[in-house]
């Protein structure tokens, strides 16, 4: 909290994880919604910052992950906070497409609870088949 | 992803990670500002759902966190949503005297990146040694 206050480089300020990263939750800057949650590096961040653009850490592919750069889903952030603790990050994005996930919804949060079922409560706005074609 | 679809025991369609957490937002149902990041562990989003206020699994204090239970400000949960891969949940919440942060702001996301440095850009609501005398 407090090196958060004390002008430290602003990254060191920052919580890295025993991983080196920090989760990043992405939300619409415009609807208030919340689109994506990940995880970014220090590299990744400060791309992020340099560039404008989302740029995550995939640790499944363990790679530098451009978002957009297959699907044109591109997120363009307008702002980027943290919290008290330093250990999170919130970015407020401009969603290329209207299309943050994967299987061609707004939101990758489309399950919600139903007594004690999951349910998927959002529609698919594009095939993904359709996104991910080149 | 499947897992989510297919019935199984919605707590065993989510992914737990190494130390049986998940990490969790709380979002205002309301106005959409994100106010809280924490984790929770089976028994705390059991509660949570059961009792639909928010309980989190507090890792400095290695207990159960009733959110609330020293300052008043429980959070009142109206949906439960997770992401496609079923390893982040999204609370939408209503936050009981409209202050989330032990900082005395509404959220705890109140540091704002600008240039090099990170800036509190939201006011404090309530002085936290008036919210935690008792």
């Amino acid at each position: 909290m407090s090196d958060l206050d004390v002008g430290q480089a602003w990254l060191d300020a920052l919580k890295w994880d025993a991983q080196g990263m920090i989760p990043a939750i992405a939300q619409d800057a415009e609807s208030g919604r919340v689109l994506m949650f990940a995880y970014m590096n220090r590299e990744s961040l400060q791309e992020t910052v340099r560039t404008g653009n989302a740029v995550y850490w995939s640790r499944s592919r363990n790679r530098l992950w451009r978002k957009g750069e297959e699907s044109g889903h591109y997120q363009r952030v307008s702002a980027v906070r943290t919290d008290c603790d330093g250990d999170v990050l919130l970015l407020s994005i401009a969603q290329e497409g209207g299309i943050a996930c994967h299987t061609g919804r707004e939101s990758c949060f489309f399950h919600q609870l139903d007594g004690q079922r999951w349910i998927a409560v959002d529609p698919v706005l594009k095939d993904p088949k359709d996104i991910y074609a080149k």
